[in-house]
This record gives structure tokens, sequence and C-alpha cells, in this order.
């Protein structure tokens, strides 16, 4: 590839800053800029590196206030990140894309297939099976008996989708991702041995969902293990039997949900955190890595850390006494002594 | 399908309060109930909803008191969970079962295969493989040389059993699952490099076992890691090199164990715990979600929490505390300054 | 296998302490030694079992000193450790060894195989895809296109390689790992909804690297996610997008690292650690597990502990301190009422 400043402030409705005609043949970060690469600015933790990078080229935002001399040529853009997103976009339907029947696979005969699909070598489509168009189902992945899938999904090697699972639209499935595997349910007796609950329930995934490698949710007892619209989770996520995550929520990788759980709206959770199960967690709750919480969040809104969880500004500031706490003790002790002196 | 409340209750030896004549035709939540449906309920936290519900039926517990008028027709039993899972057992029995070999598939001509056995397509059956009767393979799963399968142990897609490892019967091992991958076993030499030791035992699995999804149990250096019978393993655990899990134990999702540790019979485990190596955990202990265990538990019984672990009401008692350490922190320091005048 | 103990002590260059002609037909462990078995002491935890194992032969460290009477045959050697490994190796290698192509398997035509290559049933290797002497790729593995793999270098069952992926020589890939998925990257709109941000980057695995079973690797955004040479990496591990982890750095299972964090050499980590994105951590940094690092670590060599981590000395301290928290507090408001009585 090969543009100049000019061409990509034009893709991106930029403004120009320097040369015009400065050449990009490739993508760079920051801060290992190299000649003739275009990179980006987004977090202000690595403005430093402006000053610096060889990179030819840099996307801004606009709010962007240099404090010394730059000598690569800058695009300034309402949002650097949203416009690096068009461009990386752009890339990446440039590339060739997957389509067609590879042999072998194994596609069942009541298996329904839309336009322009993809299935890859060893990928499995069982009975009744129904998927849409443009769809995407990489080497070696396994859809279940009568699971739906909607138009543009793509399925990554190696995903296993449960029989009777429904996936919506414009889904992205990571290599490794159970779909469906029976939730944790199990009725003990007298001599303390468990017997397995059958789960006939399964796992709904609507429109725009993007679930990561290795992630496992599990189906139902009963009904359904619900992931709204738009929601985002990242790789080795568990979504426990029953779980509902509400529209456009977020979870970083290797947090955990435990079943009957409501997630509302528009939360974000950091990596490994936990959650409790049959709670409900209010919409736009935002919750801090590693956290634990084991009941219902109510208020909307709040930032929460620890285990369990309590304010994020508490948790830190409380966290800066804990690592005093043996001369906190020492230090009641003398006061103590003092006191039984005085007395 | 369609039954009424007396044939379910038949079915159960349950007995019938309201309209013996009750249709149902599916199954539902009780939070959710639709007219037409079966619903049960079991945990004290949802009893609320049984006076509002939709749902035709609801199996209770003969224990159970109404507060209130109830619309709902009832199937009193002993155990309403126990009986609900007697039904879905007879629901999931009901179902088509997978049954022959699927074609391509891999099965080593020294491999045996029992009576009434599933294979899928793309499953390997390796050398000297010995396989139950009865006994499910779903695509794409991984059945290394000289594994040995118990009858009527299912196994589902994309589960890799590597070479040598032993599976009892009765056992349901979840989709991705990974049974005798290398124990971590690293010499450090006097560079600072790390050189493998070969890890050459291997993995058992004992009767009427359950793994949960993307779950992983490494091989032993020597001898074997040991899951004992009736153990349940929820999705995303690890289980490292020579570990020992005592009968019905039960470990919930992102749990980790480390090395050459045994834990005892009738333990239950909460979510992302993490258990240290080479340590003991005695028979009936219980231990709450992300707690931490670093030593030998030697008393029975014990409930425990925190990361590292204490008891559990001792947890919740110094985590009240913890969050007013700030407070705490000041309150000391004007006792001190109070002391100092006072001096 | 049939071997007296001078003939092992021949192999490892040890002294025989006992009778030259004791034979050894299999390994076993320490606390379990049976007869005609080889075993070996290196942690201390064990030494007990040395007077009781009624293994035949102990290989022991040159400095062990026996304070009552033992009755195996000992090998002295100067690491008892490092021999083990290399008996273990030794019996490895004399095992038949896989090789050749097995079908159906998927290779495509532009992919270019070394000698000596094994490729199992199922595998698939997508276009232009260069693949070193003696690689061995496990059944159901996929490599996606462009990928490169260096010589000596074995791919599990089930492991997944996104396209345009590196992996370097005698690199080991343990089963349903995934190498290369998309980085966790979404750019928020006004309607609190995300946009996919493409990721174009690849993953880069340097020579000696091992990766364990379903650990997840996710690809760079632009450029590339690195681990340095000799890097061992146990099972469920997360690393994020555009991380790189240094040199002979170890890390034990379940552990997680954000987007774009460095990590040194020789770094230490132990379990279900996290570790924040867009940092920096130390060479030398030895990490207990369950920790939480949420900000750069710039001294070599230090030992931490905690979430947020402190030094592991004072974490302990602390800990203990934290236990006590209920009485300190009731402490303290005691000395509050004396003190309110004194004024």
């Amino acid at each position: 590839m090969k543009f100049t400043a000019g061409q990509i402030a034009e893709l991106l409705n930029g403004k120009v800053e320097g040369n015009e005609e400065a050449i990009v043949r490739n993508v760079s970060k920051i801060e290992e800029g190299k000649p003739e690469t275009l990179t980006f600015l987004a977090n202000p933790k690595y403005s430093q590196y402006i000053y610096t990078t060889n990179a030819e080229v840099v996307i801004v935002n606009d709010s962007f206030e240099a404090e010394k001399e730059i000598k690569a040529t800058l695009i300034r853009v309402p949002n650097a990140y949203e416009a690096l997103a068009q461009l990386l976009e752009m890339y990446e339907q440039s590339q060739p894309q997957k389509t067609g029947i590879e042999q072998p696979s194994f596609v069942s005969e009541s298996a329904s297939l839309g336009d322009f699909v993809y299935v890859g070598a060893f990928a499995y489509i069982g009975e009744n099976v129904t998927i849409g168009d443009n769809v995407k189902i990489y080497p070696q992945a396994y859809v279940g008996d009568n699971v739906k899938i909607g138009d543009n999904t793509v399925i990554y090697p190696g995903v296993k989708v449960y029989k009777n699972c429904v996936i919506g639209k414009a889904c992205t499935i990571h290599a490794g991702a159970v779909i469906g595997s029976d939730g944790f349910g199990f009725a003990p007796n007298s001599e303390n041995e468990y017997k397995k609950v059958a789960q006939i329930g399964n796992v709904v995934l609507n429109d725009h969902v993007e679930i990561g490698a290795n992630t496992t949710i599990d189906r139902a007892t009963m009904g359904s293990t619900v992931i709204q619209k738009g929601v985002k989770l990242d790789n080795l996520i568990q979504v426990a039997h029953n779980v509902e995550v509400g529209e456009n929520t977020v979870i970083a990788a290797q947090t955990g949900v435990a079943g009957s759980t409501k997630i509302g709206k528009n939360c974000m959770f950091g990596g490994q955190v936990g959650i409790g199960g049959h709670i409900n967690i209010a919409d736009g709750t935002k919750v801090g890595a590693q956290a634990g919480i084991g009941g219902t969040i109510k208020k909307e809104g709040l930032t929460l850390m620890g285990s369990p969880v309590i304010d994020v500004k508490l948790f830190y500031k409380a966290s800066a006494v804990f690592r005093r706490l043996p001369d906190l003790k020492m230090q009641v002790d003398q006061l103590q002594r003092d006191m039984d002196n005085l007395k």
C-alpha cells in the first residue's frame, strides 16, 4: 500500500498539518514509529512520543496541543481512535475473504445455508441448522443440531455451538469459544453424591455480539442464557446458566458470572472480576479488575472495586491503610499501654 | 409434549394441590412463568414469585407454606429440586440420541470400540484406544493413543484427551476441555533458562466425573493426576500435575489448583479460588469465591474465605472494618494527638 | 524397562550409595514409593519420606545429609531435579514418535512443509504457510494463512493459530491454545454502542517458548504481540494485544495481562495474577499468586504480593493484622471511650 497524508486526510475528513505529500506504506505504534509509516495518538499516556517518533504521519485529536516542535505530519480529526478504527477497517476489508465450502466438511442434508457462506474444512453443521447470508464458519467449528446463525456472523476455527442455540446477525465468535455447554447444576443426595440436573434450555446471542477466544457460555437449565445486543466479551470469560448480560455491556478477560444473575446495560467490567449468582447489577455499573460482587447493585452508574466491592475511591484509600496495618497495630498497642499507665 | 398436573404428580409420587387437569406443554422459570408451563420453587429467594407467576403448575417442597393465595396448581414433593431434576432427565432422555460412526472420522485399526458407540465426524481415535459401550464421542474430539474410556461416558465436541489417560464410566466431558496436557515443570539452569521436565505420567478420571468446558487437567510428571469418583468440575478450571481431587468434591468455574496438592472428599469450592501447590485440604472443606489457600487445611468441615483464607464469618467482619480503615486511621491519629497532649 | 542403580548412576554421572545391583523397572513418587521403582528427593518438604519409602533407588542432591538410616539405595548427583529431568527426557525420547501426513488432512497447495513433518488427521494448513523440519502438527490443529513455524516445534491437537502469526523454533503449544485472536479493541460511539477496531497485527512467538492448554494470546492492533525467547506460559493464561513478555519469564496458570503492557526478562508470576494495561514490569520481578498489578514496576528484582501489590513480607504482615481487624476496631473504640473519659 502507498498513500499520501493528503489522501488519508480526505478519507477521514481530517486536516493536514505539515507535508500533504508525506508518504506512508505501513502502520506502526507511536513509540516505535518508523519512516514511511502512519500512527496515531489517542491515549494521553503516549503524548511524549509524538515529539520523537519517526513515523511519517500521526493522526491526532482536534483538541491536541503541541508543547514542542513535531517532526511528523499531523492529521487532525475529531476523534483519533475512531479515525484509526475507520482506516483499519478499510484495510481489513481490502484483504482477501474466504468463501465457498471447503472439503472435507460435514453439512447435514437438513441444514439450510444462505448466500455467500464460507464453510471451512472439518467444520460440522448439524441437522436443521439455519445459516444466514455472508456467514463465515471457519475450519473445525461445530454447529449443533437446530442452531440458527444470523447474517454476516463470523465463527472462528474450533468454536463449539451446542444444539438449539441461537446466534444473531453480525456476531463474531473467536476460536475455541464454547456456546451452550451444560449449566453446572447438581442435586446432592443423602450420600453426598451429586445427581446431574439435565440442562434443557439454550443460549441466545443477540446481534452485534463479540465473544472472545476460549470463553464459555452455559445453556440455561430451562429457558435461555441471554447475551443482549452489542455486548462484547473478552477471552476466557465464564457465563453460567440462566445469566442475562444487558445491551452494550463490555466485560474484560477471565471474568466469571455465576448462575441466574442479571447484568444491566452499558456496564463495564475489568478483568478477573467475579460476580455471584442470583443477583442483579444495575445499568451503567463500572467495576475494576479482580473485584468480587456478592450482592445486588441497585443504584445505577456506580464505580466499584475490591472483593467484596466498595466505592473505587474508598477502595484505594482503604488499600493505602492496609499496607500500613502493621504500623497501625503497633501504634494502637502503644496507645493502649499509655492509656493503661494513665488509668 | 402435553401432560396434566395429575400425570406429573404420578411420575414424581407427589400430591396435587389445585386442578389435577391443569395442562402443561413446556417449562419456564418461576419469575417468567407463562400459561401452560410447568415451573418449580426450591430456592427461597424466589418465593415471592409463586404468588404472581402465570405458570400453570409449580413443583414445591412438602414443607412450603403459602402466605397468600396462589393461582397456580401446586405439586408437593419431598424435594422440589430433585423432582425437577428427575423430570428434566426424563425429557432429556426422550430426545433423539446420536449413534453410529459418522464419516469422515479417524479410528485406528488397533482401537477397540464397545457396542452402541457414537463417533462424530472429524473425531480422532488413536492407537490401542479402548472405548466402552454406549460411549458418545462428539465431532472433532481427540482421543490419544492408549486411552481407555468407560461405558456410558460422553465426550463433547473438541475435547482433547492426551495419550495414556484413563476415563471412567458415566463421565461427561464438555467441549474444549483438555485432559492430560503436560504439567508445568521446568528446571532452571545457571543462565536463567528453563529446561522442560518431560511429563511421563497421565490423568485418571474415575466414574461419574463431570468436567466443564475448556477446563484443563495436566498429566502427572510421574504417576497420575487423579480425579476421584463423583467429582464435578465447572468450566475453565485448571488442575495442575500430580493433584488429587477427592470423591464428590465440587469446584466452581475458573478455580485453579497448583501441583501435587491433595484435596479431600466432599469439599465445595466457589469460583476463581486459587489453591497452592504441595498442600492438603481436609474433607468437607467449604471455600468461598476468589479465596486463596496457601497452606494445608488440617481440620475437616471448615468454611473459609479471603486471600489468604480465614474463617468466613471473620472474613466478612474484617472486610466490614477494611472499608472503614481510612476512618479508623484518622481516629487513631487523633487519639495519638490526644494522648501526646495528656502526657 | 530394567536398569540397575549402577547403570543409572553412570548415565547421570552420579555416585551410588548402597546396592549397585538394585533393580528398577518403573518410576514412582517418593511418598508412594514401590519396590523396584526409582524416585527422587529435591524438595526438602518431602525429606521425611526418604526414611520410609519402599522405592528401590532414590536420586538425591550431593548436599543431602541423612538423619536416620535409609533402606533405599541412593544416587548422589549435583542437582537431583535436573538429573530426574534428564532421565525423564531419555524415557520420553525412547517413545514412538508420530510422523507423516495422516488423511484426511487439509494442506494448501501453496504451503511449504519441511522434512520429517507430522500432520495429523483433520489438521488444517492454510495458504502460504511455511513449516520447518521435524515439526509436529497434531490432529485438528488450525494453522491460518501465511503462518510461519520454525523447526522442531510441536503443535498439539486443536491448537488454533490465526493468519500471519509467526512461531519460532523448538516451541511447544498445548491443546486448545489460541494464538492470534483479535485484540479486545472497540471505539464507543455517542449511543453507547461499541464499534470494533480491526486488529491487523499479529503474534510472534520466539524460540523455545511453551504455551499451556487453552491459553489465549491476542494479535496486535498494529505491529506484534511478542513472546520472547524461552518464555513459559502455563494453562488458561490471557495475553492481550500488543503485550510483550520478556525472555525466560515464567507465568503460572490463569494469569491475565492487559493490553500494551511490557513485561521484563526473568520474571516469575504465580497463578491468577492480574496485570493492568499500558504498564512496564521490570526484569526479575517475582509476583505471588492472585496479585493485582495496576502500575509500572520500575525497580528490578522485587518480590510482590496482594492486590494492589506490595512487598511480599509486608503483605503477609498486613494480612495477619487484617484478620484481627474486628478486635483492633473494638480496641480503638474502647481507647476512644477511655480517652473521652479522661478528657
